[in-house]
């Protein structure tokens, strides 16, 4: 048997591998090794695409602050039913995060987690690096893909060092603290030359040195903030609104969820990144600044995984007419995530096949707030993103005219 | 001063010129030439096409049932406010409708009703062809423009007297009354060379036998029912939750409606020929049936010329989960409807200049039901057919990328 | 040990056993034995009123035309959880239906089902008081309570035969066709002194005759048709808005379910019993006529057991400004069915042990279009009719006000 | 002509007559003068009560810091349509607020408003007390109300001044701080023997000092927070959820507003005195903490006078099983609110005519935050309050069961 007829084997490596989506994400990798065809939800699944890889060849590893088994954790977020939770636990107990990478600059020591500190920056960097390789090696990995699922971090001041790479370099060497956890990450990956994917509002990859860094490097880079829910509904109604000429006089949003993400923006730091990553997307595909657009996220237990978004939109039609339109989405965070974080890892890893470097705009479609070439205005409509996406995939445009 | 200084008019005669889409149009037009720049609700109003002509120079007259001059139809359907009622009066007081024209093969004489009785189906091709001409002498008007703004018709059994012009030359001949109303006024559009276009679900040019008539004689021709509320939001949703590979498990839709198109609805054959036009849009932009896809349609006075829709979508996502999105669209009626109509009638006439003949496929946007080119099916998704009008505009693409 | 401290233990005979209502009734009951302390939806769980039996004290039996256990039934229902079902599995599946019982005067023979054919209507209501007879012999049953939890039947002509005991004998003894199965099982539990409750919109102990045998033969009747989602929510808001002197314009109810019952409406004549007894509550609680009061039912399987109701309630306030009102409520249909069975057996036991006889309008907070004494008009407002409940069980009133 | 047959005349003395619910009560009463029976949105338009003075007789006087005439300040508001501001226009032009009155002790001195300073609070408590005297005696006046409608102001800690009479008395003396302006205005009207009405969240006759001197005094006081929207149905809808032993799992209220009492909630303290007032309501209904209770109040100003609120509800029935429900109410805050102050305005007349004093509990049903006599808890249910009411009045009970 030729070489040639191998599968290519991809392995994600996950920053945050124990939280809801992750756990998703590695459980319905199971449930599809299975056959059973359940396809729904994954956007990129009925296409073929020389060089995508299989849904089925992805190998999940990766760091947690908590060390319990994925079977152990995805039975604690109780996103899967129970069928499910029963007949991927066997494959989840026996994936182990890794423990978290922490420089010692950092004095945030945190007793009984799943930890390893590094004697500074560099030291956490190197440690990184070390993971993935021991992860290739181990599991007989072709490629590997990081995709960051932690939890929002705050965001840092405009500091100097992110600004060029060799700024950036310097403040590496010197423990400088407007680095943040993520972008040690997001550096490791560029240095080792894995693509890197971030789901979250944290600042990472799209610092400006680091996505320069990514550029010179060859390493593909996208982010960031996964669009799931009123962000995606926003994207797709706003361009329709406009296209009818319809004045939008304010857009009220109001969230609320019960897991650790909104546990974890009831600190208003984090809250802060994540609001920011919401809120340009309005103006830009308006073209003007709707100044009553406020959106709300609040904590809220038993909504659960589940989440509950209600829109209300004040628009003026003809001759001044107002009317309003209300959306409320209920729906399940993880659930839409973890398909989104399925087909980042699998484009990105086609990405770099293909020799693209820096930021990834194809992947607009799947983020809040779309990471671009330098300066660019990111593309926020969602239809055109779509198109993005198929355009660089060589799919049939447009897409949604199949029939 | 040389000729070509000389701005087109453009004549629109609109069946139904007394209803709520048709005065509101025509107070628009009026309020526009005051140059109060409300341009909201009109999707053509920021782009520079040549030879498009302006909405000031729309010239408005039409058929009606109801005599009534147009500032006492619009003082009774309530849709402009008492400041736009006043400021219009005097303009609209001056447009009187003609008597309707009427086959005497049907026998619904009304008394009293503002009604022009011909012997049989040519006598009243021919009175309309009449009407039609002396609109033009009379009002200094370079060109023409019908828009069906009526009521809805029942929809005729498929009946051989459609299919062909041949068939369709004989049976006028013979006063058929698989002949509807609808059929006789577009017949007269196409064999007077004026552009025509159907707001309405009734049949009429999306005959067969009138398409193809169309299409011999050079005249442009597009079609049916406004899309305007519950249908557009379908064609803007559907596409995102076919992008997101979110399966539709059931879409129940339903409206309430004070207005005289609400009453007309009480008529089920009326219902039946606006349940048909709203019902497929669903499965050609899925791909899938939707079996539990509903509409239901419901005459509540309370609501007056404002309609109300309220849907709840059911959907599936990653490994089968289920979810719920629900809209409610509080929106008004005719002041949805008649910038669109401005629009179709502005780039009707501009298609008539460009030599195009036919069903205007560009125009899809626009309707629940786009007429298309012979056997070829209709695009529903609404960015793609914003984008077929932006080409044929020539306008930059994606329209909704600009910033 | 003396006799006295043997608790009474009360029959349940169910007309449509293996029905989700009932089938969640019996597994409640058998949950609650458990002591796993989940009272939540039984309106009378915290209360202690003398000679009212204990939840854990009823014994479940009756007729259905699908023979199959109920546990086997329940399982089809899927309105309890896996647990739920797999815990109460043992005793349910030891419950099976007895055969229905069918007059041979209507020629509805159906194949394969669970049901005993009786010569005319006199031998088919023996039968059933047989039945009766059998179930308190089996069981060590103290006595028995009959309730209607089958599927709805459609509504006769107001038939002479109904309005007289007199008659009503007669009529039986012909075989009248204007008496329906509903009537029978009616008939059959006032003959033997047995309770009867209606939790569905046909009309059985609800025809004048039957009211009268009940009075008569001193056997506490009530019904009908459970007040659970929507129609609850309308006697609960309606009586604020009263208060408020808030006019209430027009109402627009929609409602959407997916189980057995939302499938037998499909059928115009069942939908119509149905709409009878959801209208008139309106009207009187608010002391004036609503004309647009509109109520649809719609068939849509994705809802499954889940039922949702959308209202749209248009109001006036002060000086004639409109405002709007909308709920949304996504509710369980037999969750918040069953233990509004299990109070009205519960209820209608005590009322037996009273002495009380004929309609109990103490009852009328469960139910839709409630029974009253000869000619009385029923109280529709939730709240006096809670008050009603409170006094009849001597427990202190307002009952709401206890904090 | 016997003195006898002389209406009684009430005069309604404002602390903030210049805003939208007071215009919109005075113009109310004028309208109401006209006879156009529009007496919706008036609780107790229908019933026939001896002393109860008439709407017609209310004569609207007050405090403003903007001096405009009302005619201006209804313009202004929105909240009247064209037609009912130029009937009104007249006789609101003729009524100018009058200096609102401030203590020295706070220094701040506003530019331009229409303000008296007064040296001390001792010296702004005759000035309210000279201002009702001169109000009676240019109007014909044969009583007064004072009714507080002006803005939310901060809550005071709890300061020892305001437990007892003598306290208050010392602390008056001293000028001391804690005792805001809205305790200078109720203590004016508890001195002068004028009953007292507090529709605003501001502390005011609810301190315990000045309920008990009211009492003494034998003066009637009733307050606080007028209950229009959101927890009116809050009270409304947690009473038959408890009635059917729903358990709620959480409550999540958002409301937005574009008035200036939603611009003056922007203030996080007035924020906190108003979730104060809504916050207890839930729990005192349902006999329990709801611990997913969350209220949000947002300025928005597309709403403008209008007010929306959405609630989602979140509620466990049988067996635990789970369900939602979800009220949106579009509603007019000045509509809902300036009716009910009339009411307050004339029960609170009536309750001095029968010689009560302090605390008026059967104005509950008027109030998020009922005041109550010493110590006792307030009655949250809206059907008991409307009961209490019903009883003080004399009127038949229960009010709602009339037909």
């Amino acid at each position: 048997m030729p070489a040639a007829s191998k599968r290519r084997r991809v392995g994600v490596a996950v920053i945050g591998l124990g939280g809801a989506v992750a756990t998703t994400a590695a459980a319905g990798v199971e449930i599809l090794k299975r056959g059973t065809n359940q396809m729904s939800g994954l956007p990129l699944a009925g296409i073929s695409v020389p060089g995508l890889v299989g849904y089925e060849d992805l190998v999940f590893g990766g760091w947690d602050l908590n060390g319990q088994n994925l079977a152990d954790a995805a039975a604690e977020h109780r996103v899967l039913n129970d069928n499910q939770l029963e007949d991927t636990s066997p494959a989840l107990a026996a994936i182990r995060p890794w423990p978290a990478v922490a420089s010692s600059a950092f004095c945030r020591r945190i007793e009984g987690a799943n930890m390893r500190e590094a004697k500074g920056h560099r030291a956490a960097i190197d440690a990184i690096i070390d993971d993935l390789r021991r992860f290739k090696a181990a599991n007989d990995i072709d490629d590997v893909v990081m995709i960051n699922l932690a939890s929002t971090e705050r965001t840092p001041a405009d500091a100097p060092a992110l600004r060029t790479p060799e700024a950036f370099a310097r403040a590496i060497a010197e423990d400088d603290l407007s680095i943040g956890p993520a972008m040690l990450y997001a550096a490791a990956a560029i240095e080792a030359g894995v693509p890197y994917g971030n789901f979250t509002p944290s600042v990472a990859a799209d610092a400006p040195a680091l996505a320069e860094l990514a550029r010179r490097g060859g390493v593909p880079v996208a982010g960031k903030d996964g669009k799931t829910g009123q962000t995606l509904m926003k994207t797709v109604l706003a361009p329709a609104l406009r296209a009818r000429a319809l004045h939008v006089d304010g857009w009220f949003s109001t969230n609320i969820l019960g897991n650790r993400d909104g546990q974890a923006l009831e600190d208003p730091d984090s809250l802060k990144s994540k609001l920011g990553t919401k809120g340009s997307v309005l103006d830009s595909i308006l073209g003007y600044r709707v100044e009553d657009h406020i959106v709300d996220i609040r904590y809220y237990r038993p909504r659960g995984d589940d989440k509950e978004a209600w829109d209300n939109i004040d628009i003026s039609g003809f001759l001044g007419h107002r009317m309003q339109l209300k959306v409320n989405f209920l729906c399940k965070d993880s659930i839409l995530a973890a398909p989104l974080a399925l087909e980042i890892a699998r484009v990105l890893d086609l990405a770099k096949q293909r020799g693209e470097a820096g930021p990834q705009e194809q992947l607009s479609l799947f983020f809040k707030a779309p990471m671009t070439a330098q300066g660019r205005a990111p593309e926020h409509a969602f239809h055109t993103q779509e198109r993005m996406l198929a355009e660089w995939l060589g799919l049939p445009v447009p897409a949604a005219a199949a029939e």
